[in-house]
């Protein structure tokens, strides 16, 4: 099974938390499994928070591209477009609310976890779980929209 | 004027948005400005999201780390502490709200504002823009509570 991140345009994969082609980023990659999506990160020693614990802006990085790239799952599940085969829509972040519920040791594997909400037109809200190792530390509700034009190639605003 | 940051105690300045002891971090410092708190930052070429714009979850990281220094600064300025000559508490987040406004441009110093919301026992709430160069692009709503004892060094889940 590819990963969301492997449907998307090369123009759109250079993001610094899963970007594809970005050499120096985290490389997230989000899978279907079952209903929802899942992706997996081992944080590094440097990501620290208190001493024993993650950081938390990493924290909220990890959901943040977990929840545009199962929007782009979601999205597609609606419309019947096989990630497998077809390039997918690029979502981004309108809005990120995360609470941290419990800290999260640093050290063991997070398994980071999508749920669809509602989606209408351009936007997908996504609920996020992030667990380390087995209790959920984290909890998301983030709303993508879709790439918008003004963040395209060529755009004036653009690169 | 020294940094917020730099009134934490060494045991808690490894945090990898800001802690000065982290080799690897991007050491953001905030500092007093008038009634608010003020943080500048630079991203690097590869925090980059779609090309041209900045990562939303660097975007978070950095409101985030901005939030819990200026808890620190709003809480010793009602305790009647100067953290010039002293250390402060060393707060964390317990939820973090961000609304991506429009598009931050990857190139010009990001200004990061923190003002005081309530304050009540170990617990503070700041409010953050930021701008990039002039444009407010990102506002972020931070609850930060007060180090909690399960987090310190000694502490059977801490490091």
């Amino acid at each position: 099974m590819r990963a969301v991140q492997d449907s998307y345009p090369d123009a759109w994969a250079h993001c610094f938390g899963c970007g594809r082609l970005n050499e120096q980023g985290y490389h997230l990659r989000s899978y279907w499994d079952g209903e929802e999506t899942v992706a997996r990160f081992v944080p590094r020693p440097y990501h620290v928070a208190i001493p024993g614990f993650v950081n938390g802006g990493l924290l909220a990085s990890l959901v943040d591209c977990h929840a545009t790239a199962s929007a782009s799952a979601f999205a597609a599940r609606a419309a019947g477009v096989d990630l497998e085969r077809e390039e997918s829509r690029r979502f981004v972040t309108a809005s990120l609310r995360v609470d941290y519920l419990h800290p999260t040791p640093l050290g063991p594997e997070l398994v980071i976890r999508g749920a669809s909400g509602p989606i209408s037109g351009r936007k997908v809200v996504v609920h996020v779980t992030l667990s380390a190792p087995s209790e959920v530390t984290v909890r998301g509700e983030v709303v993508c929209v879709e790439l918008p034009e003004t963040m395209k190639p060529g755009h004036p605003l653009g690169a």
